[in-house]
């Protein structure tokens, strides 16, 4: 108990950051512990920033508030937890010898030194901004900082913008298309490569697109962003790669981040392959006095186990949490890795993911099976919604390897549940039977996570062959020798219907009408619904008469994304 | 191809019963599938019984139909999946020998006779019914045929009853008392046991009951009904044990099920020690030409190994899967077993559970740590709602045992991550760094099962010790020498206080006042805040100035169940 308290230095007052120091704290009464942080706030909400610019909560305070309503400022920092936050101080260099962190007080410019035993950088990332010509014109944001928020609120707020692109069709892009639209603001999505949101499939994103175009709101794929347009000095709208010209009177950035290395670069910590600071599983950098977490950190896949960036919130606050304790009790805690979760709000959909995307996972050369669904989040008497999901799974040893879920039902929980099967390294054949909570007004007597092993189990074991909505709209569009069949209603079909050349015939006449199918029984058939679950049924009947190339359009009329009749 | 088809039979015709055939019928077009039901209907959805019954939902149909909205008749299951539904049909022997059953056709008494080559036993179960007094007066229901639904719909579309008693307060019993309060009535639950909802621990199962008073409807624990009291036949109140006597025009029963096996056992079938028919992990029984499953049966817990009984339709239905298969292919599926996963809505909370109690765990003598926690389930600005959870896990291994989740917040969503991380083993440490889906829409930065591992694992390394709400009250009734501290801001503690003899000292202010505390650094302290987050970092920094015997109080002030000050 007599030796002198340690000197704990932790470099960045957000997420990852101000955790460590906290844990730290409770792990250790008399450690001194000194926050340094570049901005002027500390622990920001900055997932939050979208909801508070599209005017869903207007009390800015709430993103810099604990949960008891107590703003987390310097004081707070020091009431409540003893740890000095010094914060429009930005940390300039570390000298790991001295083992010393030199500060710059920014209004002042005036240098400080600090002595550390233990370092953290928690330095963050910062949002990519790329060299467009324009790109010095007023009404162009991020959406990265406070300010940011402070900024595109007022925008709101005095009604400056009735037209607004967001360059960028990733996560934050979308949320902040929403934002734009609950402000009243036309909003364009701007996306160069050919599809949105990277980590879903392609198909899947297709439906989202459509989703939001569904409201005030349009999408741009396939074309970059060439310069943007302006008039005395402000944006007055933006040129596409292709010449089209789109007018607006604000831009969001949101292309991504680049993770902030340069302090621990010129420190001489070891950077990773992924480009974030190189740490180990306790979060130690190569140095092992030193800490990193969070957004300016790489980590492991625990599906792949490469080293991957996840510069989420909630990521860095667990690491955050892994070197509190590892800072007072060295080696004392672990973070394993990441599963590649995510979630994002748009409009009305949620949509979410973990672990691999398909294309991710081909592109890796791994050799998977995947299936296609869609289903109502709960019973149609509890005016269930709906979900299309994506599952994923080795083929060889069915592990379940990711999964997709979007739509206006409660996606949230479903990729929850297969994110913790994930964690788990669970098979299909885990999730086929999986126990979980049931009752009408939560779940389908089988969940919609169980019935997409289900499925994905069906095709694993060669009981189902399925065609995605791509391919049977490229079999269309080429004139391909297939027959179609629609397994629905009279009543449903007259109310929509996909106008691919598919004949109708509704499952139940299907036994009394084999004669009028094709008499090669290898001739490729392809049957689907409204969400394939009767085109299931119907192609096993097929198969047990014997044709032989009976294929089930996966996810059905609720999963093609392109033009129907109606 | 040239072998005669297969003669199934299937006893039963709810749940279990129709998926077994529906998954025979995809797996083999050709074999011969009859279904044997007792009762008019088929595939009831008799989970939704509630919410018609409530007025959820108007259209009796939305409970027999496909998600299509085709009613599952007799004429639906033979043209959509040929399969022969025998409808008000009776199977009263089975004939091991001749490998026969017997069938009475219910409105005529005439009996049939039919072969079979694999059969299927998915008898349910039957509303248990005690022997009371006054029994058979008109108005006393149970909630488990479509009938009964039927009935009690009717007294509410009739507005024939103000004041109805529910018999029972398991989950059944508060669907239904929900449904009832829905409909005007006013609606008292009695239950004999000490505590509702025998899979709650106490502490929340007094939660629960305090939300539902806080409604226009009563709880009586601990006393049972003596008598049903009756004037021409229809009841007009119940007398309990106690003598009390409480008027009502409608009573509904609901202690529980009984699984019904006599058919299985007349054939000479293995009954089990749970008192279900004994079936293997295929779902055959000791004979293996039949097959069990459903509410019939029993299965292993996959936490316990024991064998138990899981009578919900959700488990009939995995269940009823793997026969399917099974029928077709022997050997080819498992039902591994059960997670003891079930959910409920009462009023304006979610009631869920996964795994062992707390309760249940020590009765089979595991060495188990637990945790109480309270918190919102997404962040305040997204107008996030309370969550009270408790958390058990193995002390050695640090297996998680089991989860219980209540509150309006979205408990569902949590149960259903739980259960996943219970299917696969996982421990503590790997749900304190669980990479679930975050977004403010759907979870705090760490999700609510995060920070309830995270204090079950501060609990496990003993960097916390923990008091329950019930042990806090006790210490406090009998007058125990202990030091209570409410660490919330002054502002809090005005609006609502417990009045225990606690002091205010809020966080910010503890280390400036630590001279205010016992000198006697052996003293039990109770320290708290509204969940008790606040109460933890007081605890440690206690801890920290030499203070041994710190408690925090589990849940703090939102899992106080008691009287409090306003």
């Amino acid at each position: 108990m007599s030796t002198p308290p340690l000197n704990i230095v932790v470099i960045g007052g957000s997420a990852a950051g101000p955790k460590a120091a906290a844990k730290a704290r409770r792990m250790d009464e008399h450690a001194n512990i000194t926050i340094i942080q570049k901005e002027a706030d500390l622990s920001m909400a900055s997932c939050g920033y979208p909801y508070y610019v599209g005017g869903v909560f207007d009390d800015r305070n709430q993103l810099i508030c604990t949960s008891a309503g107590i703003v987390r400022d310097p004081n707070f920092f020091n009431a409540a937890k003893r740890i000095e936050a010094k914060v429009l101080t930005e940390a300039v260099a570390i000298d790991r010898n001295t083992k010393t962190v030199t500060c710059k007080h920014v209004p002042t410019g005036e240098l400080t030194t600090l002595a550390y035993d233990k370092l953290v950088i928690a330095t963050g990332a910062s949002a990519l901004y790329p060299p467009i010509a324009g790109a010095d014109l007023s009404g162009i944001y991020t959406l990265h900082s406070l300010g940011d928020a402070d900024a595109i609120r007022a925008i709101r707020d005095q009604k400056q913008a009735t037209r607004a692109v967001v360059v960028g069709g990733g996560l934050i892009g979308f949320e902040v298309c929403e934002a734009l639209h609950l402000a009243g603001i036309h909003t364009t999505v701007i996306e160069k490569m050919p599809s949105i949101l990277p980590f879903l499939d392609h198909d899947l994103a297709l439906l989202v697109a459509n989703h939001v175009r569904s409201f005030d709101a349009d999408i741009i794929t396939g074309n970059g962003v060439a310069a943007f347009l302006g008039d005395n000095g402000a944006i007055t709208g933006v040129k596409l790669d292709n010449g089209t010209e789109l007018p607006c009177q604000l831009a969001v950035v949101a292309v991504g981040v680049r993770p902030n290395i340069a302090l621990a670069q010129a420190a001489g910590l070891d950077i990773g392959a992924a480009g974030g600071i190189a740490v180990n599983e306790f979060m130690q950098t190569s140095d092992p006095d030193i800490y990193a977490a969070g957004d300016c950190v790489e980590c492991t896949s625990l599906i792949t186990g490469e080293k991957v960036r996840a510069p989420y919130g909630d990521i860095a606050n667990l690491q955050g949490r892994v070197i509190g304790q590892n800072l007072i009790a060295e080696g004392s805690a672990k973070f394993p890795g990441i599963t590649h979760t995510g979630i994002c709000k748009i409009f009305d959909y949620t949509v979410g993911f973990t672990g691999l995307s398909a294309t991710r996972a081909l592109a890796l050369g791994l050799d998977i099976e995947t299936v296609m669904i869609a289903g109502l989040d709960i019973p149609p008497y509890m005016q269930g919604k709906l979900l299309i999901s994506k599952m994923i799974a080795d083929r060889k040893s069915g592990r379940v390897l990711g999964f997709q879920c979007i739509g206006p039902g409660d996606a949230s929980k479903r990729v929850a549940t297969v994110a913790m099967a994930l964690r788990g390294q669970l098979t299909v054949t885990d999730l086929v039977n999986a126990d979980l909570p049931y009752a009408p007004p939560y779940s389908m007597a089988l969940d919609h996570v169980i019935t997409a092993a289900q499925a994905l189990e069906n095709k694993l074991l060669g009981r189902m062959q399925g065609i995605s909505v791509a391919e049977v709209k490229q079999r269309v569009d080429h004139g391909a020798d297939c027959f179609i069949i629609d397994t629905r209603t009279p009543a449903e079909f007259e109310e929509l219907r996909l106008g691919i050349g598919e004949v109708l015939i509704p499952q139940g006449a299907l036994r009394s009408r084999l004669h009028e199918l094709p008499q090669d029984k290898s001739k490729e058939i392809i049957v689907y619904c409204r969400v394939s679950l009767r085109g299931y049924e119907v192609a096993a009947i097929l198969q047990g008469h014997g044709w032989n190339n009976v294929k089930v359009m996966e996810g059905g009329i609720a999963a093609w994304p392109y033009s129907r009749e109606k």
